[in-house]
């Protein structure tokens, strides 16, 4: 049993959506398939993985590193114990042979895909959804699992930019959604006030409305912020700084009490436990955002979820980036605290909302072949 | 006066080299010209840049993002303001437009290397050496200019390696070197500490012996590395554990008076700002090891300055990883406290060492003209 073929497939994503720190113009994502040699109806099992958006497709590095690396490996190095699946553990320490320690940036994306690939391979060849797999080997809730999930949108609009918003946020909140987060922080801040009362008008309530600055304030523009927003009782607001300014992160902890979310630009353990240690985060109302895909995958997921634990951090505080199904989940395998879905994204969640939560399904894997997408994304790489 | 092209090629850096973190057989490096439409002795002027070489070759990620988005920028938004000149700040911000913040990884050397071409073609456009033209610009001396540089080597080989060590140490020595650095960290402590003494056995003293263990040590492997290295005298110890577990480079500063080195594997002003803050680095002995070219060039490496000398550093506790070209003329340019050199590279220096110290030469740019195997890495891109 063997990996025989990895593919690679750079999608265009154009879009002239912006949010505070950058425009979608020229945005890209990797599509990936990783062949198996097991035929089951006379194909071959494929495992697939669609690449978190924003911070560009990783086929570069995928060809010039990461597919050369697993597809010279022997095939007894990657399986697992039984001999009858793959080990993502073992295919993670074979892509990652060679690689300085440092350096997270776009290497943990290109890895994530690959991993991610893997542990669909291994739902689909133990005929599971991906989701019970992770409950199954990680202390996971098997039954009655259902996923609190939150609509993400909300970017500026070059045109109509206020009546736009108010019609996306009408619109999701139609569709059942409880917490809607629209971005902030690319205007002024007066401009902005009247982006979060539209929303908050529509949604009724401070409290279902979060907002993301895209790390794009500096500290006085982001003290500003959260002065102003200090009475109007948001569920959080989203990297208001640069991710990596831990200190100024520490400051805007100590002196605002609305919730903070960051992390989705922290991209492995390293960096989160270095998040953990000086950023002054509070485990009783902050939001943990790392996105697995784009952070080595679910394998360095777990060494994060281990790093937050092992800090007094409940991984119910975890709300992963990304809006697609791998993230979904994980976070139902895992039991996370949530999940950030994008409605008008080209793989949507496939379960209804049930009062702002939604059940994983029973297709095996992660679940892309159910998507009314699937051949857009993937039908490149099948054929 | 515009840019018309830039092109990459990627080269295979194969060898049988290891230290303690990788292995050296499928490195590459990514060698780039930036053509100009200022035409000099009937050909364009060109600039050039060659990478840093340890974390591969960046051809995916300027071929994906950084080049077409050069490119694609009118040549009004990167001339310098008398018009004769191309400013290398301002092509710094057109190549990270639509980057988000964080995840500082392998952007950095991508954008290291379209930096460094273009302050190679805006020295070769005032006809000066790069040093010369940094000086100029940031306050650096302009005469009786010279940089201390040491070799370094002593990798690990797969046959006779002590044998090789020893051989290595011994020719360095005789081309001039008063320090010399050996890799460490990757073999049982009794056996590195063969090679450490064997090293000082031919240098005649720990003083001139710098030992790198390239992240790879736990905690416990590196305090009885440290313990047992203490009475040597040695001139650094360099990466001992992961670059990013500041609290762990905090411990091992206070239990160890040695020198420790690092940085070159912190590719950004935001992750240099975190390691002054919380590494527990002591401004009076320790080595900031930054490279230029991988963490986005001289415009960002000013800004590491800024951060270190406002944090009560001296620049002079910098001495960039690289080996290269591009790496000498910063030090020498901006009055950095030395200079790492390969002597088995293909780049070497070309100015004869006097005393440990190398004199800065009059070539135009970086001076890559001037090196023995300019068309070995050049050659492709230039026909």
């Amino acid at each position: 049993m063997r990996i025989t073929d990895i593919r690679e497939q750079t999608l265009a994503m154009s879009s002239t959506m912006r949010n505070a720190s950058i425009g979608f113009g020229g945005m890209t994502a990797s599509a990936l398939t990783l062949v198996s040699d097991v035929v089951r109806n006379g194909k071959p099992v494929v495992g697939l993985a669609y690449d978190s958006v924003g911070r560009y497709g990783h086929g570069g590095l995928l060809r010039e590193r990461f597919i050369p690396r697993l597809l010279a490996a022997d095939a007894d190095e990657y399986r697992d114990g039984s001999g009858t699946n793959f080990d993502p553990f073992k295919v993670w320490a074979i892509v990652m042979r060679d690689e300085k320690p440092g350096g997270h940036g776009e290497r943990p994306g290109a890895v994530g895909l690959i991993d991610a690939a893997v542990w669909d391979l291994v739902a689909k060849l133990e005929d599971k959804p991906l989701w019970y797999v992770l409950a199954e080997r990680f202390g996971g809730k098997l039954n009655d699992v259902r996923v609190s999930v939150y609509a993400t949108g909300g970017h500026y609009r070059e045109a109509d930019d206020l009546a736009h918003l108010r019609e996306e946020v009408r619109r999701n909140a139609a569709l059942g959604y409880k917490k809607i987060k629209i971005k902030i922080g690319g205007v002024p801040l007066a401009q902005d006030m009247r982006r979060i009362e539209a929303a908050i008008d529509v949604l009724g309530s401070g409290a279902a409305l979060a907002v993301d600055c895209n790390g794009a304030l500096s500290k006085a523009a982001a003290l500003d912020l959260l002065t102003a927003l200090s009475t109007y009782g948001l569920a959080w607001v989203e990297e208001p700084v640069d991710p990596l300014d831990f200190e100024l992160h520490k400051e805007l902890a100590q002196c605002c009490a609305l919730p903070l979310a960051t992390g989705e630009n922290i991209f492995s353990a390293a960096d989160t436990l270095n998040l953990i240690r000086y950023a002054g985060l509070r485990p009783d109302r902050d939001i943990l955002q790392m996105d697995v895909s784009l952070s080595y995958g679910i394998v360095e997921y777990l060494r994060m979820l281990s790093i937050i634990e092992s800090h007094g951090w409940s991984r119910r505080q975890c709300v992963p980036h990304a809006g697609h199904l791998l993230s979904f989940n994980v976070a139902a395998g895992l039991g996370l605290g949530g999940h950030e879905t994008s409605p008008t994204s080209n793989l949507p969640l496939m379960q209804p909302l049930e009062d702002g939560y939604v059940r994983p399904g029973n297709a095996p894997g992660v679940g892309f072949e159910q998507a009314k997408n699937f051949y857009a994304i993937f039908g490149g790489l099948l054929s």
